[in-house]
C-alpha cells in the first residue's frame, strides 16, 4: 500500500511503485486475473488502453440506458475487488448477462471511467466470448443478504460469496505463511499418518477405519446369489472322496497299469479339492467376522484395529529425534458429539517439534510463529482483512497489529490461578471454581487474555494431574513443563510442552496415568536410544483463522465442515 | 556451489560467496545447526576460531590415541554432511560417546583440521553438555549396512539413517516447491475433506469411517455391568403406575385436600417416568444398530455412511468454479489389497484445478509444475541428490536436469497406440495386447517414455470408455479431453483432464456409465449455474519422489507407510 506516495503525480507514482503498464499474463489461461488489474496500487489506472480478456462471475449486473448497455461487476476470486465491465446491447442478449452468478468471459479495452466514479478503471467490452447462464429464479444463492448459517446448507456454492471467498484467501495465506515460517527456520515438513494404530492421548474419542463392514456386506450379497453348500452337499462330496480312495486302492491291489493308477489318483485329488472348497465355503457366515465373541480384527485391512489420528505429535517425535527440527500440518479428527461453534470432527493442526530445545525455546517459537502469521496477513491480505473489519469484526486489524508487535505476557499456571482468585475476590464471577489444580476453563483463559492483560498470554508449568503423560516433569514433581498460548477472541490457540526425555520418568508416568506400556514401546525407544531434550506444540489452524477474521463459527472457516450429523459432499 | 570461484584466494572467495564469518544462530535452540557450519560453500573453513554449541547423533565414533581422545561424526539431520568432533578423555567417558546413535551436545571451538583430511573444519570440544546413551548391543539399527526392507520394521528409528533422512529432506523440498509454485501462480490452497460422503470415481475401494462399532462395544459393556430390565421389571413398573393412577382417582373422589392430591400426582408422574426409562432401556440391544435388516447408518456419527476420500477433485471444483485457481495437497486413500512396490493405502496427492482453462492450459501447467520441482531440487537439495546418485540411482541428477530443460513430447492416445503397434511389428513384446480402446498398461507407458522418446511424454485424448464421466467429451464423440504425463522411471506421474462443463452432456455421461444422478446433484449445480470451462490434474506425490530419487519401493518414500496388514505407529 503505497500510501506515502499519494502526493506524487500519477506517472511518477507508477514509477515509484515499480509498476509496468502491461497486464500480467495468466500463465495457464488466456484471460488475465482481475487482481492483476484492480489489485494494483493504482487501482488499474495505469493500464488504460490495454486490450485484455477477462473472466469471472457477475456479482451484480444491471441494464442501463433503456437497455442499450449493461454494467457488470465481475469477480474471479483473485481479490475482493470487482472489475467493472460495460457491455453494449449489440454484443449479447444483455438480460442473459446480468443475473448474479452468471459466468462471463469477455474481450475488451481498459478505460479510465468518467470522473466521480469509484472505479479507477473499467473494461469496455468488444466481444462476449462465452456465457455460463444462471436462472435467477432457481439459483440457490441469489444476491440478497444470506446468513452464514444458510450458506452452510449450500457448501458447493458458498465460495461464490464475498465472505467465504475472503476467508478462503485468508486461510490460504495463513497456510503458506505457516510453511514459509518453518522453512525459513530450517524445519522439515513431515507427513504424519492419518490412519493410525496409536492413540496419542490415551483418551480421545476416535473414528474407527475399517473394511470389515463393506467386506461382510459384499459377502452377504455373494451368499444370496450363490448360497453356501448344505450339509447334504458336503456329505455327498465326502462320499465321492471315499469312493475315489476305494477306487485307487482297488486299482493298486489289482496291479493296474501306472497310467490307470495315475488317472485315478488325479480323480481323487480333484474330489478332495472340491470337498475342501465346499468346506471352506460352508464356513462363510454373513456378518462381521468374530473370534471368541469379539470382532476378529485380524481380518480387517490392517490386520488390527485402526483409527483416524487425533494428533501427529507422537509420530513426528520420531523424526525430531533424528533430524532435529520438524513440523506437521495436516488434518486431525475427534469423534466427539460437540455441537459448539468451536468444535469440528475434522480440523487442521500445525505441530512443530524441536530437538535440543526446552520450554523456553518452545514459547519463543510459538510466539514468533503467531507474530509471523499476523504480519503476513497485514502485508499480503490487507484488502481481505479490510473486508472482514468492515463486515464482521471492526477490531480485527488492530488485533493483528497488536499481537504482531507486543511481547506476549508469560506467567506460570500458579500465577495465573492467583490472578483469577484475585479477580474473584474483586467480585468477578466465573461459572467454574478457581483453585490450584483445576484445568483452566475457557472463561478463565478469556479473562486473562481479554480483560486482565488485553494481549496474548502464555501460561506455563501446569499441574501434572491435568496434563498428558509425555510432558516433562518439573523438579517440583507437581507440575509439568507445559504451556498454552491464549489470545483475545478465541482463548487457547496453542498448547505445547517440553517432552519427557528421561526413560525411567516417562515409563513411570505412563503407568501412573493407567496406560499400558506395550503400545508405547516404540515411543519409549526414543528415550532408550540416544535420547534428546525436545519440545513442541500444536496450533489449531481453524482457531487461528477465527482469531484473525473475527468470524464466530468454526464451521465457516473450513471449506467442508464435518460435525455430528453432517458431512456434506 | 560456487565452483567458478575456486581460483580466488580464500578470503576473496568468502566475500564473493557473501558469507559472514559468524555462525548463524538457531532461533529456537541454544545450539547451532550443523548445516550452518559444514553446509556452507567453504565447508565451514571460514568459521575457524568460532565457539559454538553443537548437538546431534553419532554416525560413527572411535576412540583414538590409546583412549586419550575420540573422533565423532555428528549429524543433526539438517544436511547429509556430518560435523567431525574431537573429544579429549578428560571431558567424558569416551566409551559412552562413540556408539552409533548416541546423542551428544557439546561446546567447543571450530578449527581447521590438519592438511590432507577430507573435512574443511572440525570441532574441538571444550565441554560435553549432555549425552543420550545407546547400548550398541540392543540398538535395533546399529551401524552395519541395513536394507530398506529391514528398516520398514523399525519405522520409529529409520529416520536416523542417511537414506531415510535424505528422503525426508527431498520430500520436504518437493512439498515446499509445490506450495511455492502454485502460490507464485496465484492458486489458492484449499483443504478438501478427508471424510466424505461422495465417491469421486463411482468405483474405487474405499475405507469406511464409523463410530457404530465402538458405540456398540461401549453399549455392550454397559449392558453387562448394568443389565437391561426384564419383562418382569417392566410389568412391575406398570403395576406401580396403575396403583398410582388409582390412588389419585380415589383421593379426587374422596375430595381430598389440594396438597394431598398434588403430592399423589407427583408420585404418579415419578412412576410414569420410571416406566418410560425402563421401556427405553429394554429396547437397547447389543450389536450394531439395524433397521429392516440393514445397518442403520442414521445412528452413525454423520447420520449416514462416511468414507475416506479417494480424491479431492470433485470438491475442489466447487472452489475453482468460484475463485478460479485452486489446488489441494493432502492425503488420499485406497482400500485395495495391492501388495506392489507402487501402491499405498494412504498417499498424498496434489490436485490443481483451473477455471477459464482448457486441456492445453492443463498440459502447460503440469509441465511447468514438474519442471519447477526438478529445478528446485537441483537448486536446493543438490547435496541430498548427490547422495541418492551415489547410493541408489546414478542417473537421478541427469534425469532431473533433462526433465527440467527438455520440452515434453505431446501425442494423442491414437498416435500413442500407433507407435506401440509399430513397436510390436518391430518385434517388441508386451504382455498386454495393444489396440485402440485399451487402457495403456504400465509397460506401454514405460516403453513410450523410456525407450521410444527417452523423455517425458504427455498422452492426451483418450477413448471415453476407459475414462471417468467428468472428463470433457471431444467433438469426435469417441474421445475425452484427458491427459496423462509419463516420465522415465515411474511411468504415469500425472493424470488430468478438462472437465465437462456442459450440463446436458455431463448428465448424459453419468447415466451412460451407470451412476445414479442424486449423489451428483451438487456437482451438476456447478454446471447449472454460471458454468465455466475448467480443467485440472492429480500428481501422486510419492511417485514424484520415486522419480526424483530412484528409490524402488514407495513404502520407503513416505514416513509412515500404510498397506495391507501394516499400519505401524
Amino acid at each position: 500500500m503505497a500510501e506515502t506516495d499519494q502526493a506524487l503525480p500519477p506517472s511518477d507514482q507508477l514509477a515509484a511503485m515499480n509498476l509496468t503498464d502491461t497486464v500480467e499474463k495468466h500463465a495457464f489461461s488466456d484471460r488475465v486475473l482481475i487482481r492483476s488489474i484492480v489489485g494494483r496500487p493504482d487501482g488499474g489506472a495505469g493500464l488504460a488502453g490495454q486490450r485484455v480478456r477477462a473472466g469471472g462471475w457477475v456479482k451484480t449486473g444491471r441494464e442501463q440506458g433503456k437497455g442499450t448497455f449493461a454494467f457488470l461487476e465481475l469477480n474471479d476470486g483473485s481479490c475482493p475487488a470487482n472489475l467493472q465491465v460495460i457491455v453494449d446491447a449489440g454484443l449479447a442478449v444483455l438480460s442473459k448477462l446480468v443475473a448474479t452468478g452468471t459466468c462471463v468471459v469477455v474481450d475488451g479495452i481498459l478505460k479510465v471511467p468518467p470522473e466521480g466514479t469509484r472505479q479507477k478503471i473499467e473494461l469496455r467490452v468488444e466481444k462476449v466470448v462465452s456465457v455460463g447462464e444462471v436462472d435467477p429464479a432457481k439459483y440457490p444463492i441469489p444476491k440478497t443478504k444470506l446468513t452464514l448459517e444458510f450458506l452452510r446448507d449450500h457448501l458447493h456454492l458458498r465460495a461464490r460469496t464475498n465472505t467465504i471467498a475472503a476467508i478462503a484467501r485468508i486461510r490460504n495465506a495463513l497456510a503458506f505463511a505457516t510453511h514459509s515460517f518453518f522453512q525459513e527456520h530450517n524445519f522439515l515438513y513431515v507427513h504424519t499418518p492419518i490412519l493410525t494404530t496409536s492413540d496419542c492421548e490415551g483418551a480421545g474419542e476416535m473414528f474407527q477405519v475399517t473394511t470389515l463392514i463393506s467386506e461382510s456386506e459384499k459377502l452377504e450379497k455373494e451368499l444370496i446369489k450363490n448360497p453356501p453348500p448344505s450339509e447334504v452337499d458336503i456329505e455327498a462330496a465326502r462320499q465321492v472322496v471315499s469312493e475315489r480312495v476305494e477306487a485307487v486302492k482297488q486299482l493298486k491291489a489289482a496291479k493296474a497299469s501306472k497310467s490307470e493308477i495315475t488317472a485315478s489318483v488325479a480323480e481323487l485329488n480333484k474330489a478332495k479339492e472340491n470337498l475342501s472348497k465346499l468346506e471352506e465355503r460352508s464356513k462363510l457366515k454373513p456378518g462381521i467376522p468374530k473370534k471368541d465373541g469379539k470382532i476378529d480384527y485380524t481380518q480387517d485391512f490392517f490386520a488390527r484395529q485402526a483409527f483416524l489420528t487425533v494428533s501427529g505429535q507422537l509420530q513426528v517425535e520420531t523424526y525430531a529425534c533424528a533430524v532435529s527440527n520438524v513440523y506437521t500440518f495436516g488434518p486431525t479428527f475427534r469423534a466427539e458429539h460437540s455441537h459448539t461453534s468451536r468444535h469440528l470432527a475434522e480440523f487442521w493442526m500445525v505441530e512443530p517439534e524441536i530437538a535440543f530445545a526446552d520450554l523456553q525455546d518452545d514459547m519463543n517459537c510459538a510466539e514468533a510463529y503467531v507474530k509471523y502469521m499476523c504480519n503476513w496477513l497485514l502485508d499480503k491480505c490487507l484488502d481481505d482483512m479490510l473486508f472482514m473489519a468492515k463486515s464482521y469484526d471492526k477490531g480485527c486489524i488492530d488485533r493483528l497489529r497488536m499481537v504482531a508487535s507486543i511481547p506476549f505476557v508469560r506467567i506460570s499456571y500458579t500465577e495465573a490461578v492467583e490472578l483469577l482468585e484475585e479477580a474473584v475476590r474483586g467480585g468477578k464471577k466465573f461459572e467454574n471454581e478457581v483453585k490450584w489444580g483445576i484445568d483452566l476453563a475457557s472463561e478463565h483463559e478469556r479473562y486473562l487474555t481479554e480483560v486482565k492483560f488485553q494481549k496474548p498470554v502464555i501460561v506455563y508449568n501446569y499441574p501434572k494431574g491435568i496434563k498428558a503423560f509425555y510432558m516433562r516433569l518439573n523438579d517440583d514433581l507437581k507440575t509439568v513443563a507445559a504451556m498454552d498460548v491464549l489470545v483475545p477472541k478465541v482463548g487457547e490457540l496453542i498448547g505445547g510442552s517440553q517432552r519427557e526425555e528421561r526413560y525411567e520418568v516417562i515409563r513411570e508416568r505412563i503407568l501412573e496415568v493407567g496406560l499400558p506400556l506395550e503400545p508405547y514401546e516404540w515411543y519409549l525407544d526414543l528415550r532408550r536410544y540416544g535420547t534428546v531434550k525436545h519440545c513442541g506444540f500444536g496450533l489449531g489452524f481453524e482457531r487461528m483463522i477465527l482469531f484473525a477474521t473475527g468470524i464466530e463459527n468454526i464451521r465457516d472457516v473450513i471449506p467442508f465442515p464435518r460435525y455430528p450429523g453432517r458431512a456434506d459432499l
